[in-house]
């Protein structure tokens, strides 16, 4: 058996995010029948990242098992050919037997784009958060440094995370403006807990308005207590741009 | 009766274009429904430019006349809670009564979004032309400056459009490139002819990848001839981004 893996660009928009689920279609499912009719048998897509309702991604990663002759680098063609144009398989690639899509990942980047204006975007409305009130940009990149480095991020956490540990580290994070009204939001770290990205998007909007201070944040993070940090941001300002192996 | 100016930002993705037309649903008439409801009659909306089935807008310009009271400003807020999502006026104002949507143009801008990759993008797949081959930002950027200033753009017209001289002036033009594998085009000028900005796009992107050299293109303008230019990009790639007065 060979091992292939498979870098995805989703538009999350009309899917119940990645995870094969009963109340929706999802990407897992939707490439999984993709990939099945390929091959002429039920294949099993793992996938690293169970991305939400609504939530996008330019550089998902998941792997397959296959028999096939396909040459790694030509998969990807045939998988399209076979998808729904809002999914689409940008790479693909024979790795070795002990990669895993979700266990080898070394860490991961995100993307939240806020769409800054009086008026919520035609163009943008699946694509950004809408925020009314003008963000104050240099408040917002300079409260975003407080997350670099190891924390634990407790107080970054939706209810609902199941894990042992609640210590990450951020490798970087940048606030920069885009044109046409947009500020986007990029981090990256070497794991994230449930709706991480989200509620630091959440709370810098609130540094961003003036809700809570530059200053306040290293305190919000040292209290673990979720209900100190920002809302959690919309699904639809999210996309998962990269995973690290 | 009072005169209003609407500025417009629409996803022409899921209409046939802006003028109400029997084959599908356009920008116009969904606006003209929204507002004939809000001010509880039938109104009708001057819109200024004419844009395709499938091409964007940020910034739209349309006129309508009402004896409404209420305040220019906020006009935009009512007839928004009555449109799609994929529809929004983004600014409404008074205006004087020889102000008219379409003649009292004295010029646009367009821009146009070329997707380079070797697969098509699930995020800009109505958002943007994929090309495939890899495009020579360096060539496209040098030959769009011959395109600037008065000239007769002859060559670049699609048949059907009907105007007396095919005359045009253009003020500035620019190739850029964006992240995410995306290339801009910006043009504005003081008028445009059917398809004009297409055109130029599709030549450009002949340019990009080496089929048409860069100091053809005066040569190109020159002969008058539509079949010497490039091919008509699709609609999608093209936004309308403003409306000078």
């Amino acid at each position: 058996m060979r091992k292939i893996k498979l870098t995805i660009e989703y538009d999350g928009t009309n899917y119940h995010g990645w995870q094969i689920q009963k109340n929706g279609i999802t990407v897992q499912e939707t490439i999984e029948k993709a990939i099945s009719k390929l091959f002429d048998m039920q294949l099993r897509l793992v996938g690293c990242s169970r991305t939400d309702v609504g939530v996008h991604a330019y550089g998902q990663v998941a792997h397959i098992l296959t028999n096939s002759s396909i040459p790694g680098d030509k998969i990807c063609y045939a998988i399209n050919n076979l998808l729904p144009e809002d999914i689409v398989i940008k790479h693909s690639e024979d790795v070795s037997e002990d990669f895993h899509a979700r266990y080898s990942s070394k860490g991961k980047k995100y993307r939240y784009l806020f769409y800054n204006g009086a008026h919520e975007s035609a163009l943008m409305r699946n694509r950004a958060c809408h925020v009314r009130p003008v963000l104050n940009l240099d408040h917002m990149q300079k409260a975003s440094k407080y997350f670099i480095g190891q924390h634990d991020f407790a107080a970054f956490q939706a209810t609902g995370g199941q894990v042992r540990s609640t210590i990450r580290e951020i490798y970087g994070i940048d606030v920069f403006k885009r044109e046409d009204n947009l500020i986007g939001l990029e981090v990256s770290g070497n794991g994230f807990l449930y709706n991480m990205v989200r509620i630091i998007a959440g709370t810098l909007i609130y540094v961003g308005i003036g809700k809570i201070e530059v200053n306040e944040i290293p305190k919000i993070i040292e209290s673990l207590d979720r209900t100190k940090a920002g809302k959690t941001a919309p699904a639809q300002g999210l996309y998962l741009m990269e995973i690290y192996y």
